[in-house]
């Protein structure tokens, strides 16, 4: 039983109100010599074991726990420990083009045979991972943003919502939403950045029509004569949450999110979304492809990278 | 090049405005003689072969994707195939109590040697899953639920979001919500059910205390008497959610997320929860132990949980 990591594990039980009990103190249990890595996440710390220039690590089960120490101890120490020849490595995150686009636009020119190109898709962006053991990348990562341009919005591995974060805190303004089909994920993604409370105010989830006509202003008339799924209503709920949180900019969100729910005239997969500041609005529609979650989580992508073109003049 | 495919997916494609590029048609290729599998996450089609007695799957790489084809394919298709002597399963998901807590309860009555158990825990919420190739499960199971009773919200695999919905459509009830700390998670999570707007009619992301004031109807004083996580100002949140939207239950929730924020008196992932219906109002408070990412999700398990709980009259 390693005393420290028990008296570190009953002290942060004591200080949620609850007891150690045998079950927990197993959790203390660590390997003799190991050296303990704290886990930010949950209780178990991670361990490692380092003998005859090996290291070991030992990790706890829970994808979260184990991913928190991966990134809080286990990366730093390999950075530290392999040695300096290790690959150049150049990212690209792209929102607003499929792989297919970046592909058709990119292979015609192409690479040199020493850079290894991969590309990662997933719901509304695209990660492109240049690296080399040997060729520098400079010129083919100039050629990357020459092609793309403002549809990279980072060349680290970050969320869109810290990009735009990271704007809106640099510029000091202020949001607020106006989410139908995304219910809320916009407002999640937003406050998964610590230190969001300075740009990002709040917002409304209209869900119910009867919540867009009373929390926002939406006109019943364009409801009833353009749907809830219209570019009017996407504006009207993009200026009415900036009208009522008082922000810098308002962003409105409506779309069928499916499986159900869809017509000719608007298919599953249909999204308006809308950006509003003190110069006007603009409105945004794409037809998404995918079940529920996907259309959820690439439309709350585009909605984010509406706002992130807006804020730099480019929309 | 399979032309059923290509065409399905030049017309997915049309539908969505977008043409079809060389890098699509791709997508279209699949090997002579298999059998093709519907994608309804993306773009690219699974495929089956069948030879010989045995049978290959060819998935797509975007995990969304691999995981719709094997839930809509590849698991019914082993279900049909497999033979009938495989072993019982019986799950309970549990929300309101920790793994060890729940290791403790029932450990010491123990278990018989052919039946296995497994604990699978993941913020807010255990699963416990029985299984045997050889013994029935019904007394185990019997024992697990006198044991654990309304701690159990499902024996299947389902989000409590689910579980919740399940109940509030059965009684025809509305819910809205008033989400700080979880920034819209719970709204998000409620509209991942399809036919959520049946009973959901949305919320207010109150993340500045303004907010809560001007949206919610949060006395100013007890803001400032109290502060923005405690009690009063939960219970205010839920309060006026339900009075706003007019539904049958109100659902507020304020927290400190973290990593900063904490005080002595009011730690780092300290939260409030309070539901309020008819009948009244009833609030809880529970000090989470991780980091950002998991104050919110455990967060929202619990609210939900909660709510849950007051549906069926136990809170």
């Amino acid at each position: 039983m390693n005393e420290p990591t028990r008296d570190n594990i009953r002290a942060r039980m004591a200080r949620a109100g609850r007891k150690l009990n045998p079950s927990l103190e197993r959790h203390a249990l660590v390997l003799d010599g190991a050296a303990v890595l704290p886990n930010s996440a949950g209780l178990a710390p991670g361990e490692l074991i380092e003998r005859d220039g090996k290291a070991v690590f030992l990790l706890p089960g829970p994808p979260r726990e184990f991913l928190a120490i991966l990134d809080e101890h286990v990366v730093p120490w390999l950075s530290r420990h392999v040695d300096a020849d290790r690959p150049a490595v150049q990212l690209f995150e792209v929102c607003g083009m499929g792989e297919s686009d970046i592909v058709t636009l990119l292979e015609p020119v192409g690479f040199p045979p020493a850079v290894d190109v991969a590309y990662c898709a997933r719901p509304g962006l695209v990660e492109i991972r240049l690296s080399s053991a040997t060729a520098p990348l400079g010129s083919v990562a100039q050629m990357i943003r020459a092609k793309l341009g403002a549809h990279i919005y980072a060349e680290e591995r970050i969320g869109i919502e810290v990009a735009v974060g990271r704007l809106l805190a640099g510029r000091k303004a202020t949001l607020a939403t106006a989410e139908s089909c995304t219910g809320g994920l916009i407002g999640h993604r937003l406050t998964n950045v610590s230190g969001s409370s300075a740009y990002f105010l709040g917002g409304i989830v209209a869900y119910a029509n009867e919540s867009k006509v009373r929390d926002l202003g939406v006109r019943p008339e364009d409801l009833a004569e353009h749907g809830a799924v219209s570019e009017a209503v996407a504006r009207q709920m993009a200026e009415g949450v900036r009208r009522q949180f008082e922000s810098d900019f308002g962003l409105g969100i409506t779309g069928i999110a499916g499986p159900t729910g869809g017509t000719a005239d608007k298919p599953v997969g249909l999204t308006f979304i809308a950006v509003a500041d003190a110069k006007g609005c603009v409105v945004r529609n794409r037809q998404f492809i995918g079940n529920r979650d996907v259309v959820k989580e690439s439309s709350s992508e585009l909605a984010l990278d509406l706002l992130r073109r807006r804020i730099l003049g480019l929309a």
